[in-house]
């Protein structure tokens, strides 16, 4: 029986990744020469010929792939018109401490697309970005699909059915949020795990065990995770189930420091005592708590222990420093880019779900240690 | 006469920019219904016809701009592999204060990205990245400058043969820097103004007559201009030059330390007394000396007056908050494909030259206001 080399086996002749044949083969991407030289040498000793449709599949590629991000804000300060001074003088303002502008957008720009960018420049792609920013977003994916060789979605950007359209063109990859139901590789991030993780230490290291969970957005994917874990950490724990519903607010600081006024309004009104611990659904609300009980006098870890998610770099420096769950957002990006990058070498692999690991990040907020 | 029509007549006609007639006519863009007709009423009645070269260079155009970066770390940190615990385990470590990453990049990425994006989303362009990363920056950037309409190319990223040739094919946008010599539209920040209009602040409002500039690495462009605001102000204000070199960092905060500890330990050596105060050339910088001085007691700005550059997050929150020069580099991106925009409108328009207004922001760390 002859049996026709295939992609995989010049890799495995050759000791290199698919991919590497995959860029000798298309001419993209650096591949080191004496590395070329062995895939070539690969490909002569099996006799290796892409297939018609392989090679029809190469022929019709562009080399882009598209990453298509939530329209998260603050686009009203972008459209703002540009503050100018009198003619040539600087601006000199006294800038008081004020609500921090909301830095999950930058991060998803800052990290996701960095993380994105840098495994397509390695598969030989270059990176497109489309925000799902309406009203027309369907007219732009579907353009956007046209000419992309594949596409990184970020969960709960498109509509379910502009998704399944575009997956008839492209592969998709999906990023962040829940697995979902099927058809679609999945990069995902261990929200529930992390959270969980992270209560068991407020619970068991620290001896905390009224705990209050300050929760996201409630339709956002990773504010359903999140929720989860806090419950499945209690359940496991033996804690019992908060009396009644936590805060719930919107993963922004402002809102965060809403919330927190709220509380201790509560508190003076009624004496209802402060939980031994708030788990906030993001960095941002912890942060919001954390202005507001600085100004008023609130001692984080001493009067209540507070944690976020997420593993910004304003938590990172903030007083007390924040003790969260870091996400590896770049990582998001570039595993998903990877995904796509194998599907795009053999699209008969099977679908393929990954989670980002997490870690529980401990500073000072949530008690000495 | 008979006059022939322009885009021009039909934007005045209309009451709308030219972009959005452009807009009408290509069918990219979102235009409000009531705008489109506008337009279409104004076509009408002048009679309006794209010139067969116009609708050329239309018909031609793959709605793509490109925006080529700087490759700025840590690439390290994003290809090493993930970090995995046990199998289903969160790792759960405790996070001391240690150096923070270098922020610079995903600023980049977070903010310039996501003002270019922005500003190609509203002209109806899609945005594609190409980081100026060896070895192989020629080979990506010559393949983007046949894929795209326009490019955006932050200064200092691409030699200047290889910037000549793409801006043959396309046109070209220069972002940061100082003005280029001549041939391309520029969009810069104002680097000199702002330190200058810092160190008066600190001169004039604080009293302060002996002050030091930490630098940032040397060949950067913004370092250069930021370096000669400093010495202009000086001059201005008639206050002597520094009898030696201030210190030089590389922007990174790693550095910053490594320079505050150096002072400190000339200081204790020598009895060199601390200066008045120490302006750096980047926020990164002056949060390095800031964590030192924290560390080693030195009280800011109590004992030494500390300023910053760039208005990045964390210099908002550090304790105690950093006063710095604020550059909206959102804007920076945006403009630079307004630019670019208006070239692909009307290749005839003279080159142009746009500085972004920087704000001095007085925070805590320059003394008492």
């Amino acid at each position: 029986m002859v049996r026709i080399a295939t992609m995989r086996d010049v890799a495995g002749r050759a000791g290199v990744s698919v991919t590497t044949v995959s860029r000798v083969l298309n001419g993209t991407g650096y591949v080191r020469a004496d590395t070329r030289r062995l895939v070539e040498a690969a490909i002569a000793q099996l006799g290796y010929v892409p297939s018609a449709s392989a090679r029809g599949l190469v022929a019709s590629r562009t080399g882009l792939l598209g990453l298509c991000l939530p329209d998260v804000g603050p686009v009203a300060d972008l459209a703002a018109p540009a503050r100018h001074g009198a003619r040539g003088a600087v601006e000199v303002v006294t800038d008081e401490a004020e609500p921090g502008v909301l830095s999950w957008g930058s991060r998803y720009f800052g990290e996701v697309v960095r993380g994105a960018e840098y495994a397509a420049w390695q598969a030989g792609y270059t990176l497109t970005l489309v925000v799902a920013r309406p009203p027309e977003v369907e007219a732009r994916v579907r353009e956007l699909a046209g000419l992309v060789d594949g596409l990184v979605v970020v969960a709960g950007t498109l509509p379910d059915d502009l998704l399944e359209h575009v997956a008839h063109r492209v592969p998709v990859v999906l990023v962040a949020g829940p697995r979902p139901a099927g058809g679609f590789d999945h990069v995902g991030v261990g929200n529930a795990r992390g959270v969980r993780a992270l209560v068991e230490h407020l619970a068991t290291d620290h001896g905390i065990r009224d705990l209050v969970y300050v929760g996201g957005r409630a339709d956002a994917p990773d504010e359903i995770d999140r929720a989860r874990g806090f419950h499945a950490a209690l359940r496991a724990l033996g804690l019992p189930a908060p009396g009644r519903p936590g805060p719930r607010g919107d993963f922004s600081r402002a809102t965060g420091r809403r919330l927190a006024r709220a509380l201790l309004a509560e508190r003076r009104r009624h004496g209802t005592p402060l939980p031994g611990a708030l788990v906030c659904a993001n960095d941002e609300t912890a942060l919001g708590f954390l202005d507001v009980f600085t100004a008023e006098g609130v001692t984080v870890p001493d009067e209540v222990a507070l944690t976020g998610f997420d593993g910004i770099h304003e938590g990172r420096h903030a007083t007390p420093r924040l003790t969260t769950v870091e996400q590896p957002m770049t990582d998001l990006g570039r595993l998903a880019v990877e995904l796509l990058d194998a599907c795009l070498d053999d699209p008969r692999l099977p679908r393929q779900n990954r989670v980002v690991p997490v870690r529980v990040l401990l500073r000072d907020s949530c008690g000495r240690h």
